[in-house]
């Protein structure tokens, strides 16, 4: 086969995975629902993401059909050659509508496997993982295959109107350059889907927990609790729907990326040797078609038993999909680099550097054992009963502000490790392959994107399905069933999201080498320039202002929820009886008795969760426009002031938000699982100190709710946004500065 | 004069300001008193500060004969010139000594200004804040006095050795090399002070507040305390020894990084046209001596009215030193630089500038404005009734946890603006005046250090006379008037923060600056080399991980102080009904009856504070060996193994520094004064949510103290540290490297 042919090959392996995501999702919708009750609440929830979707996806219209006209018209005015406008345009479009479209097939599916998964763990366990596995499946299949048919169409339109592309390395980075308008839509999306699912999330979450559990002191989930329903919404807002778009995004800009760089080290600026034609151009797409297929097969070794436990059967099919990309890649690499090596000038150092087939081979794999590595740290940090988080339990005995600073501790001692492992993957990846191995290390990283995201979303439906087994009043055999899938899901969150971050901080270089080299080296990133410093500088701060501006969203969108809580506390008649009950049966750690059932029943129904769900979503919309516009808008404006600084910029901008985003993320995780453990170990452990510390490691978890689930995560998207941006106004940028 | 009589001018002047400052520490000797308990009271304070001295010099005598020796072999082991060895570690010993004796006349003042401060107060509010700010003004004056003697003493030495210095710049690098170790001693002493001073500070604090005032609920300073004495040992301690170090080591990393610097644009590596001679050496010394001049004038500024506000005095004093020392730099610059400007070659642009007198003076003068903006911003940040401190208030009405978040949110939006402040000082000082300029502008914000450490001094004593005040039961008019001063030390403490950490920022560029000077123009900091990259990263998580180390030390040692408080509170018989007499007092707001007076005197001098100040010494001299070792060992480790990545480093502990310690200070700045606010407030404005407001503010205050006196000031030494021992070694690494 011809390389060329590969971009026939990328859309048709994408359209398999699109097919199977739907068979995965036609199996999902026929399991059994489960009780009436079970119907209804899952139905709440459905309701609430779809207005969710509904509303973020109305917004988004018109920003992307705002953004849409200025890539336009921005072109023309600085003379870009008329014709590409409308295709950049149009790319730009395509990348918002695949992501969005994934994310509402991925919501969808999750929203139904959640009742499903708790009505399957009436039957067993390996049942229930398979229905909540399965689900998630559906996001990791979505994203990969609506990612590559997307993508992969508009290449095969694009080659087709620029035929010269397959020979020409200039007409090839004007392809490229068309295309890269796919990925600032992708980001679009991911801005929207994570930061407002964030604040969403968050909000609800806080709000539920402040009014719920510390005032009312009823269980988490339980109906009476005005505020449950939102939270449920908000686990597959935030970390099925945000997490989707945030790999999407990742994936997409690791993919150009390397198209990009491979066009200039295999086709053209540096290539002492071009006799490899444009396969470096299309490698990245062959590693992208294997890791999707490698996910496939993986698929099928997720399997546990009654009484096992499923982060095994997880393991195998993500370490499983991991090995088979590995073999496939290599091989890969092997029939489409030349035999001798590509012999390429390094820009960096004016050096001539040949690069082989193990060279190249060596720089995906770094990559993906990176991710591996920084997975692995993410879950020591954060997990139960290991040491971090046990100092954590530790400061509790002494109160909620010792707990708070050990676990800000904690999370910043997190940075040290992975920051050296993406460190030492930099370092392999450029030594045997240039910038080129470089990006190509970010895509090595995710190219198993496909079961790595169904891990993590299957994490929120089987907390869904949990929340869904204690408002229906499911026995606590069921419960402890849904509870086991649920740990298992809090690790492969953690692992999930120390993932992403790694991913996106390899996409980020990888981006801002794309706009290095669209930039044609005359942009200067030496710190010793000190528009470059101040850039770094500047770079540096943002990832600070941003973490604040989600922050304060969080709270106030939560001060709202609070509000609305107790208001109906206060008004809705039925429900203060009803929560005296509830709370009585809590304090005593029992089950309500009959009488107090009786009460409780009482009101059921009568919370209103549309109104909370409403204000979640308000919130959510109106408080993502502002840290969204900064990210657009600072790198245009410091683009346009002076392109060194920019470049400064997006340096600075990567290795801050590296190391904040994991600085929150474990800090979060760490703190909500030392919670857990002090409950886990409880009064036979902690004896009379046990009230005092629950109460502490319960403000460590607030505290660390927007950390993990809101500003840190937005950091992945913030770091990756400033860097899409900067490359896809780098011709304008060059037009204006150098034109 | 020639130029290069300032060699004489500057430690002359230096000895008149020691002179001065004697006159001072005299002045202050003599001042009354007051009462028995309070000649008392003030005995422990002062045992305990020296104690702490004693046994941290004790420490440091090893530390610096271990790098003394280090420093001599090492240069003799890469063949380096062997006369210059033991020079190098004479300068290094010199620098230690120096800044250590400053450290030792400031402390041993500052603990007699304390009860004399409270004494005066019995006469007037002009009477206390004489005494208070002459207090303050002895470490002030003894920093840069004993700076510039033993600078300049060595100046002269070396100069005398190598005659031909005045002339060639070879031999002139040659000599601020060896100076450069002056430089190396000043920050190992700033790294024991201000680690050190900051763990045995916070140690002492957070023990004595989580016992004393959560637990116990008896008022702040209250003698019953254990731990109250190493409480206001600690604010010497940390405030005054530990900021007079940092500063110190500022101060004299800006002189030597200026005059290395002015070696290499006036005299060789880049001057195109060297008739300017040695003057760019001479200049950074003029304006240290103006510096001074303008700072003792400025003293007499310093006065107040009864009744009236003392911040108006202090800032007099420091406005007008500032304004001084403008326009005797402006005449200097003028003297110095030949007419027609100075012409150098840019090595980052290849371009050949023109530097004028208005030029170079514009650089200075930014540093000193962006000095003076990043003081009245952080006192925005964190000053009561202001915006950003009234969202914390506002949000501890919902607990702990969310005014600890809004608290974490008001300190990283407050990084935006000294970012973009220093950028500007950056950009303005490099365009007018190259690097150079940059080095220049970090002296011109430090170069009235004397008035400005003498404010920053000023407040641990204001602070330590209130506590005096209270422990020895003054009246509550005398107290009201050490709490006007105590309020106006908090602004200058915040103001002094910011100050500290712009020049920090400042002087570890400065330095770097000079570093890559000393490598000649081998080293790359380009982010497009890998090793660059990677070294920005690290750099970057440093940090983090250094602010880690501080919290976790301060926690541990806290924990110690803890049981230590408990034990006492349990063990010694007089002090429960004691407490119980103070606590039922301090819960209905109203002095102690006669009855209770009497139970409470029963247990004077019952609680044994030297316990609690050898536990914080002990912990203080522990915890910071091993963030010290860090900050020395990972420039040399990287150095030894790539000097791209050690520029890298560099660059990224310092943009990642200035923003986590910006973030830190102003945070924990702003929670402290959430509740100073929320107390002042108290019922007649909450109502009945005060009493949750109040605890849930203590809360986030306890979090803060770390933040803003261990971790964050910690920041500022962690990255002058790195540059300079990166600049001391910057032979040998050559040597190795290239040689």
């Amino acid at each position: 086969m011809e390389p060329i042919h590969f971009i026939y090959l990328c859309p048709a392996v994408a359209i398999l995975a699109l097919i199977y995501a739907y068979m995965k999702a036609a199996w999902v919708k026929k399991q059994d629902e489960g009780t009436d009750r079970m119907k209804m609440i899952g139905g709440w929830i459905a309701d609430g993401a779809m207005a969710f979707l509904g509303r973020e996806y109305k917004v988004l219209v018109i920003f992307v059909i705002a953004v849409a006209i200025l890539l336009g018209v921005s072109n023309q005015m600085v003379g870009a050659e008329q014709n590409t406008n409308g295709l950049i345009a149009l790319s730009f479009v395509l990348g918002a509508f695949c992501s969005g479209l994934a994310g509402y097939f991925g919501m969808k599916t999750a929203t139904k496997a959640n009742i499903r998964t708790a009505s399957a763990a009436r039957k067993g366990l390996n049942e229930a993982l398979q229905v909540a596995f399965a689900g998630g499946s559906v996001m990791g299949l979505s994203v990969v295959g609506l990612a590559l048919t997307g993508m992969g169409a508009l290449f095969i339109l694009y080659t087709n109107l620029y035929p010269a592309s397959a020979s020409d390395t200039n007409v090839m980075n004007l392809v490229l350059n068309i295309i890269s308008g796919f990925s600032l839509g992708a980001s679009s999306i991911a801005l929207f889907a994570r930061v407002g699912g964030g604040i969403y999330t968050k909000a609800a979450d806080v709000g539920a927990d402040l009014v719920g559990k510390v005032e009312a002191g009823i269980p988490e989930d339980h109906p009476l609790n005005p505020a449950t329903i939102a939270d449920n919404v908000g686990d597959n807002v935030g970390d099925v729907a945000g997490m989707g778009a945030d790999l999407f995004e990742s994936y997409i800009g690791a993919i150009i990326s390397s198209m990009i760089l491979g066009a200039a080290w295999f086709g053209g600026l540096n290539a002492v040797s071009p006799g490899a034609g444009m396969n470096g151009v299309y490698l990245p797409l062959a590693i992208a078609v294997i890791g999707i297929v490698a996910s496939i097969i993986g698929f099928f070794f997720v399997r546990t038993k009654e009484g096992g436990n499923p982060q095994a059967g997880l393991n195998m099919g993500t370490f499983g999909a991991g090995a088979l990309m590995v073999i496939g890649t290599v091989i890969a690499i092997k029939i489409l680099l030349p035999a001798g090596g590509i012999t390429v000038e390094n820009f960096v150092t004016g050096e001539t550097n040949v690069y082989t087939w193990w060279g190249i081979s060596i720089a995906v794999i770094a990559g993906l054992a990176a991710g591996i590595a920084i997975g692995v740290l993410t879950e020591y940090y954060t997990a139960t009963f290991k040491k971090p988080v046990g100092t954590i339990v530790e400061a509790s005995k002494t109160g909620p502000a010792t707990t708070v600073i050990q676990g800000i501790a904690v999370g910043m001692n997190s940075t040290t490790f992975p920051i050296f492992v993406i460190g030492i993957a930099i370092i392999l990846a450029y030594e045997f392959a240039g910038l080129y191995g470089i990006a190509l290390s970010a895509l090595g990283m995710l190219s198993t994107t496909a079961i790595q995201l169904a891990t993590d979303a299957y994490g929120p439906i089987a907390d869904n399905a949990g929340g869904v087994a204690e408002m229906s009043r499911l026995g606590r055999d069921i419960r402890s069933r849904t509870d086991k899938l649920d740990a298992v899901g809090n690790t492969t969150a953690a692992i999930g999201k120390g993932f992403a971050i790694g991913s996106a901080a390899l996409t980020a270089l990888a981006l801002t080498a794309a706009f290095l080299t669209k930039m044609q080296g005359k942009v200067d990133i030496d710190a010793a320039n000190p528009y470059v410093l101040v850039g770094l500088l500047i770079g540096c701060m943002l990832p600070f202002r941003f973490s604040a501006m989600a922050m304060v969203a969080v709270g106030k969108a939560a001060q709202d929820m609070i509000q609305e809580v107790r208001r109906q506390f206060r008004e809705i008649p039925e429900l203060r009886p009803a929560l005296t009950a509830a709370q009585k049966a809590e304090s005593e750690e029992r089950e309500p008795n009959e009488e107090e059932k009786k009460i409780i029943q009482a009101a059921d129904g009568k919370a209103e969760y549309t109104q909370c769900v409403e204000i979640s979503t308000a919130a959510a919309i109106k408080k993502m426009i502002a840290p969204g516009l900064m990210a657009v808008l600072v790198p245009v404006l410091i683009g346009l002031y002076n392109v060194d600084m920019l470049g400064g910029l997006l340096i600075g901008v990567t290795i801050s938000g590296v190391c904040l985003a994991i600085f929150q993320a474990n800090a979060g995780g760490a703190w909500d699982n030392s919670k857990k453990q002090v409950k886990e170990q409880g009064h036979k452990v902690w004896g009379e100190a046990y009230d005092a510390m629950h109460k502490a490691t319960v403000t460590g978890d607030t505290v660390g709710d927007p950390f993990k689930d809101t500003s840190g995560p937005s950091l992945n998207i913030l770091i990756k946004l400033i860097s899409v941006v900067a490359m896809i106004i780098a011709p304008i940028l060059y037009a204006i500065h150098f034109g």
